[in-house]
C-alpha cells in the first residue's frame, strides 16, 4: 500500500477522530420502500401553512406534539406568520426546546414567504432575517442533522385560515392541504434521505398548479430525460436515479466515453447517444433520437457535461479557455435554445442546469470554468423569468455540486482532498447520488412550482461569496 | 509578555512567512492629498461606457495602452459589449496578457450590465457568467490586489455610441462623459485605496443623475451624519471618515459610553448624543438633537450600534436572544421608519446599516446575531426597492464585515483569531478604516445611483452562502 494510502486510512480511523479529526456522521441516505424518516415530526409556528402541513405529508410520516418528550427526526417550523422583526422570537420560542431532542440525521425545515413577493417593509424584513437564522443553525447541528429554509409565494396557503401550529398529536387535522400541494415535493424532498447533502439551502417555491404523483416511489414514471455526460462520475448517477423514479432515460456522451456510456445506458434500461454537446446540430440530434426512440418530447433535459482546465488565468492558453466556456457554457444555451424553439420539449419540461461552488464563490485557478459555472446560474435566472412571465409550465433549476466523492476528487492531493471534505456543517465528502436526488426532485412532475433556484449540493461547505 | 504574545509576533514574522504563514501585503491605504492609484490606468473593452471613462475619471489619473510594456496600478474593463457565452473570450483576451504587468495594490474593476435589467436571455446569461470570473480572479491576485465587478444599469451610458477600447495613450477623447457620471463616485472609490480591503465584491450602480462634488476630497462637505455606536472601534473610526469628508456629525452612543463618546465627538468636532437606540422615542430624539444644533434635516443615518451574546441556540437564554434582535434589527428598522414618517431625512439622505459576514453565510454560535445581520439585508432591499418604486432621491445600502482588526477581535483566542485573518484573499484582518471608508462612499451625495448593495469588506474572505 502506498504511503499516502496509509495516511489517509489513519485519518478516517477512530484514532483520528480521537486526535480531533473531524470524520462526520454516516448519513441517512433513501432506500426504495423504507420511511422517509426514522422518527415523528413535530410542526411548529402558526402562519398560513402549519394548519394544512399533516394533510399535506399524510400518512407517510407520523407525528409528534411539541411537548412530548420522545426524540423526534424532523421539526417543520411555518415562519409565514413573522411579519415583522419584533416575532423572529418566535424562532427562538419553538426551537431552542427542541433541539436536544432530535435524533441524528435529523431534518429542521423553516417555511417562509418569498421576502422579495412581500409588498410590506417590514415582513420583507422579517422574512429575510430568517436566512441568518436557518444558516446558523445549520452551522450548529451535529451528527448528520440539516436545515433549511423554503420561501413561498404569499398565494400558497393563503386560502385557508391560519389555525394555529397543528401540533397535538391526536388534534383535527386542519384546512385542507390541497392549496399547499405545490409545496409537497420540496417538502418531501428535505423530509427525507434524499437531501442528505443538503444543508443550510434557500429553497424558493411559488403558488403554481401542481399534483401529487400516483407513487412518490415512482415521481418519473413514464417521463423522458436526456442526461448529458453520462458515461461516469455524476452523470451515470444521475442516469440510474432519474430511472429508479421511473424515468426513461437517455444516456448522452462524447464518442470516445465508448463503453463507459453503453454500461451507463444498459443499466439504467435506456438508450445511448454518443454526441459532441459542442456539435452544431447537438439539439437536433438529442431531439430526433427522443422523437424516433419514444415518439415523445423532452421531459427533462439535464446539462451534466463538463471539463475543467485549471490554470492561473496569467498561465492559460486560449485553447483551455474556450473548451471549458463550449462545452460547460454555451452547449447548453444553444442547446436549451434550440430545444425550445424547435418544440422538443414537452409542456412540462425540466431544464436542469450543473453549476457548482465555484460558479457561487469563484476559485483560484479555474477562472474558465467558475465563468462558465456563473453562467449555469445566469441560465437559470434568465429562463425561468421568462417561463414565469409566459405562464409556461416550464422550470429551469441547477444543482451546485460542492466536494463530491468520485474518481476525479479521489485523484487528488492528500491535504487538500482532506481539507475539501471536512470544511463543511457535515465533516464530509458528499455522494453522487445526493447530487442525482436533488435533479430528480427538481426533474418531478410535482415540482411545478419550483423554479428559479440554485441549490448547493455541498454539506453547507464553508466557501461562498 | 505573555506566551500567546510570543506566539504571535511569531506568527506575524518574516520568519513564520517563510515556513509558509500567509502575512499578507501591506495595503495601500488612502491618504488625503495623495494620488488615489500609484501608476496608470489601462482600459479595455469595447461597450458602452469604455468610450467614456477617460472623460469621466479626468485629470486624476493617468493612462496607459493596453499594449505598453511598463507597470499599470489599474485595469478597467468594459464588458458591458459582452452579449452573447461566447463573446465572454474577450476577458480572456484582455486580462491574460495583462496580469503579469500589475502593481502590488493593483486595482482591478469589470464593468457589466446588471443581469436582472436585461430583457435579452443571451446577454443576461452571458453578464452573469461575470461574477465567476471576476471572483476568481480575485483569488488569483497576490499582493493586495483586487478586482471587482460593477454591474450597471443599461441605460447608463446608453446614449453615446460604443467608440471603441480608448486604450490609446494619445487617443482623442470620446463621447462625453456626462451620461456616466452616476458611475463616478464607485469607479473613484474602487481604484483608490479607500477599497483597500473589499475584495471580489459585486456592486450594482443605476442611472439616477448623479452630480460630482466640488471637491473629491471633500465629498461630504456640509452634510449632516448620524452615526450610531460612535463611541468606539468601527463607530468611532465611521465618525472620523465622515468628518474628514466635510461631514458634520453626531455621535449616538448610549449613556453608559460616557468618555468615548465625547473623545470621539471631540476629535471630530461633531456633538454627542448619549442614547439608547431601543428607546421608543429614539428617532423623536435624533431628529429633534439635528434640528436643534444644525437647522437642517439629516443626510446620513448609519445604523452602526450592535452587540453579540454568542451561545449556541440549545444553550441561550431567552435574555441573549432579544436584546441581539432590539439593538442590531428592531432600532434601526424602527429609527428609519420614524424618521421617514416624521420627514426627518433631506430629498437625498442616505441609510447606512451594518450587515456582517454572518448575515450572509450564518455563524455557529450566531443564530441570534445572524438573524439580525441578514435582517440589515432585508432592511436594504425593501427600502431600496421602496425609493425606486417612488423616485426618491434617497438611498439605502450596507455594509458587511468580515474579519476587522479591533479590541473585540484583539481579545479572541489565539488560533481564531489568526486563522479568522488570514482565511481571505488579502491574507490578513481589515481595518475599521476600511468600512468607514465603504460608508463614505455610500454616503457621498454622488452616489445617489447607488442603492441596494450590500458590500462586504472582507478581503474576499472565503466563508460565505
Amino acid at each position: 500500500m502506498p504511503k499516502s494510502g496509509l495516511l489517509e486510512q489513519f485519518i478516517n480511523s477512530p484514532l483520528a477522530a480521537k486526535a480531533g479529526v473531524p470524520q462526520g456522521e454516516k448519513l441517512r441516505r433513501h432506500a426504495p420502500g423504507e420511511p422517509a424518516l426514522d422518527g415523528p415530526v413535530v410542526i411548529g409556528g402558526d402562519g398560513r401553512l402549519a394548519g394544512g402541513l399533516r394533510d399535506l405529508l399524510g400518512g407517510d410520516y407520523q407525528y409528534l406534539s411539541a411537548e412530548a418528550d420522545t426524540k423526534r427526526a424532523a421539526l417543520v417550523f411555518d415562519a409565514t406568520g413573522i411579519t415583522r422583526p419584533e416575532d423572529l422570537e418566535a424562532l427562538y420560542d419553538f426551537f431552542h426546546p427542541q433541539l436536544r431532542k432530535v435524533t441524528p440525521c435529523a431534518r429542521l425545515v423553516v417555511l417562509g414567504t418569498t421576502p422579495e413577493a412581500t409588498a410590506d417593509i417590514d415582513e420583507r424584513i422579517a422574512q429575510r432575517a430568517l436566512e441568518g437564522f436557518t444558516r446558523s443553525l445549520a452551522k450548529e447541528l451535529r451528527r448528520g442533522a440539516t436545515c433549511q429554509l423554503v420561501y413561498t409565494d404569499p398565494a400558497l396557503g393563503a386560502g385557508s385560515a391560519a389555525t394555529g401550529a397543528g401540533t397535538g398529536e391526536g388534534g383535527a387535522h386542519a384546512a385542507s392541504a390541497s392549496g399547499l400541494t405545490p409545496l409537497a415535493s420540496t417538502l418531501r424532498f428535505l423530509l427525507s434521505g434524499k437531501s442528505a447533502f443538503v444543508d443550510g439551502q434557500v429553497i424558493r417555491v411559488g403558488a403554481q398548479a401542481a399534483e401529487e404523483p400516483a407513487d412518490w416511489e415512482r415521481p418519473l414514471e413514464g417521463r423522458v430525460a436526456v442526461v448529458t455526460g453520462a458515461a461516469r462520475g455524476i452523470g451515470a448517477t444521475i442516469a440510474e436515479v432519474l430511472a429508479r423514479d421511473g424515468a426513461r432515460v437517455v444516456c448522452v456522451d462524447i464518442p470516445a466515453a465508448g463503453e463507459g456510456l453503453t454500461n451507463t445506458a444498459n443499466k439504467v434500461k435506456g438508450t445511448a447517444l454518443p454526441l459532441d454537446v459542442t456539435a452544431d446540430n447537438a439539439a437536433e440530434v438529442i431531439a430526433e433520437h427522443v422523437r424516433e426512440r419514444f415518439d415523445a418530447p423532452i421531459d427533462t433535459i439535464v446539462h451534466n457535461a463538463g471539463v475543467t482546465r485549471d490554470k492561473l488565468l496569467a498561465n492559460m492558453n486560449e485553447g483551455q479557455w474556450k473548451m471549458v466556456q463550449n462545452i460547460n457554457l454555451v452547449a447548453p444555451v444553444r442547446i436549451t435554445e434550440a430545444l425550445l424553439e424547435a418544440g422538443a420539449l414537452s409542456d412540462s419540461a425540466r431544464v436542469v442546469g450543473v453549476s457548482s461552488m465555484a460558479g457561487i464563490s469563484g476559485n483560484r485557478g479555474q477562472t474558465n470554468y467558475a465563468t462558465t459555472k456563473a453562467g449555469v446560474i445566469g441560465l437559470v435566472d434568465a429562463l425561468s423569468g421568462k417561463f414565469a412571465e409566459t405562464g409556461a409550465g416550464l422550470t429551469v433549476n441547477a444543482v451546485a455540486p460542492g466536494f463530491i466523492e468520485t474518481a476525479m476528487t479521489a485523484a487528488m492531493p492528500l491535504g487538500p482532498r482532506e481539507v475539501g471534505r471536512r470544511i463543511n456543517s457535515l465533516q464530509q465528502g458528499g455522494q453522487t447520488v445526493d447530487v442525482a436526488e436533488t435533479i430528480a426532485y427538481f426533474a418531478a412532475p410535482a415540482s411545478s412550482a419550483v423554479s428559479g433556484n440554485t441549490v448547493r449540493v455541498c454539506g453547507q461547505n464553508m466557501m461562498g461569496a
